[in-house]
């Protein structure tokens, strides 16, 4: 019932994930009667009835909604209902594009922290011009973050590398200010010096042109400056989209050059397109729970649905657990 | 002689600007001999030898040299020469593309900080589709800033939109994770508390997009991040351009496009190339000082002198040193 367009393109993503992946079953969960006079008209009819179930959830969570209004006012939420079914192993994961927090609390709290993780993560794949993303972590917004949390992030971030990207020994890479290792806050020194004691493949320093190029697997940083890079991409990206339309528009020969490259430059861009990963998944929990972009079409709710699929093939909460006991500090 | 095309950018730079400003006067810092040896290969001859003289300086920092290092074993480098040259009034402003965190150095022990002012800060004009960049300060990785010091930062930047940009009253904002006054870390909480008792226009908290969009004039952070940010926007923005050049010769009819787009997609790109402000302001010194990117052009240069130009006409670090006194703590 969360986004922009939903449950138009949460009904329409499903149909999709339906058709592109065969054992898939689906709960949609939100308003039951809403949901159920929009489903043929989203093409969720005949052979595909088997394969997705309807479940009850009286109320959404709201853009102007607090996170922890889930907890209380909204305990009926379909977010909430959603992260319960997690919880009691009736879902594998969980995919949502509406409220980020409440989708981060629902996660945290309803499906529950894995154990020696105090602070899970939103990761986010970042393009580039290689074949695979770099995986940016954190972004959620958890802020003022210690060592032991980044260096938890980096650690759960390696373990998505391996288990969902396919990378073996993933690259490693500590957000800062310079390559130096003297480089950095007080809390990225200690958090560099924890990474280097911990069996990761630990690089060293990143900068921030180093989450555009491809050189490190995993980069991990603060929520607070990992959101604001985040932001501040999508901000440029949707600014240099706007001007290149424009400058495409500028002159007769520009609209005729435009009508010549658009299908090279949508190549192009498609690479670079938040929506061909569909979401963003949230690291540290007991359970997989994607979390997309409030404006997701269906195609971003389909590739999101898929993401949750490769994460909980390739077991990827187990695996973080089974590693996590590393991070305890040395006796 | 810094950069990574030093003299020749540095040279070609400074007869632009001899002649774009007929008023200007240089002092040309370096290897005297060298310098002199390739005065005429880059113009600076005939009517405007009596507009510019050299002023030796036996060493230069390199790359690999730590900041510091203009203190001790190169007090003798065009970096501290030209800062020299600010501290004694024989300049108003010194321009340099070399090794930043010398510049930063040289600026603020060798020139001087203002009263009042603890860190200097280096300011970085970010382009948008609007008619003006917004302001976005600090980038020189001023890191683990206190709340006071991201108060002068942003009251700094305040003053150069005022004064450099023309912009009245301009809108203020602080980086943050969120619009709502709660978001944030201790120190920017602490912070925009101190901006709301400031005689600013305060407007709140911008995110990450905001450095893209124009909504606020000046932007304000802690050098950590706005370091990250920027280097992370360079490397964007060099990921999209390798990539944009690829997709426009990926075939035949790409390619016929490419050539007529071009003209348009070069006015639209030279919007947002950085040689259009040639280099960054470090505010908070009793001086100009400008420092551009390593890889400056000859109109790197010449922008970045303009830049320095413009600095020294709104009298920019007197009107600073006027209104830094509102950042004492309150009685």
């Amino acid at each position: 019932m969360g986004g922009d367009h939903a449950p138009q393109a949460t009904l329409d993503g499903a149909r999709q994930a339906l058709e592109s992946w065969p054992d898939l079953q689906l709960l949609l969960v939100g308003d039951e009667a809403r949901l159920r006079g929009a489903l043929s008209a989203h093409g969720l009819s005949g052979a595909l009835e088997s394969r997705f179930e309807l479940v009850h959830a009286a109320s959404v969570v709201d853009f102007h909604d607090e996170p922890m209004a889930i907890l209380k006012e909204k305990k009926d939420s379909s977010i909430r209902v959603a992260a319960q079914a997690v919880r009691e192993g009736r879902a594998d994961g969980m995919v949502s594009m509406g409220h980020t927090g409440a989708a981060m609390v629902a996660s945290t709290l309803v499906i529950g922290k894995l154990e020696g993780v105090e602070r899970p993560g939103l990761a986010s794949l970042m393009p580039n011009l290689s074949s695979r993303p770099t995986v940016f972590i954190e972004v959620g917004a958890n802020i003022d973050s210690r060592a032991d949390h980044i260096a938890c992030f980096a650690l759960m971030g390696a373990v998505f590398a391996e288990q969902v990207l396919g990378v073996a020994s993933p690259k490693v890479g500590l957000l800062s200010v310079g390559e130096e290792d003297s480089k950095g806050t007080a809390v990225t020194l200690e958090a560099a010096e924890r990474l280097r004691g911990m069996d990761l493949n630990f690089i060293g320093n990143a900068e921030g042109r180093d989450v555009w190029n491809g050189r490190f697997d995993v980069i991990a940083c603060d929520g607070f400056v990992g959101n604001i890079v985040l932001k501040s991409a999508e901000g440029m990206a949707k600014m240099v989209g706007t001007g290149l339309k424009g400058a495409l528009m500028s002159s007769l020969r520009a609209k005729l050059g435009g009508w010549l490259v658009k299908p090279a430059l949508q190549d192009f861009f498609k690479q670079l397109d938040y929506r061909e990963y569909g979401g963003l998944p949230l690291l540290g929990i007991k359970g997989v729970s994607v979390i997309g972009h409030g404006s997701s079409d269906g195609r971003a709710v389909k590739n999101g649905i898929g993401a949750a699929i490769r994460a909980v093939d390739g077991r990827l909460h187990e695996r973080i657990q089974a590693r996590i006991a590393q991070l305890a500090p040395k006796a």
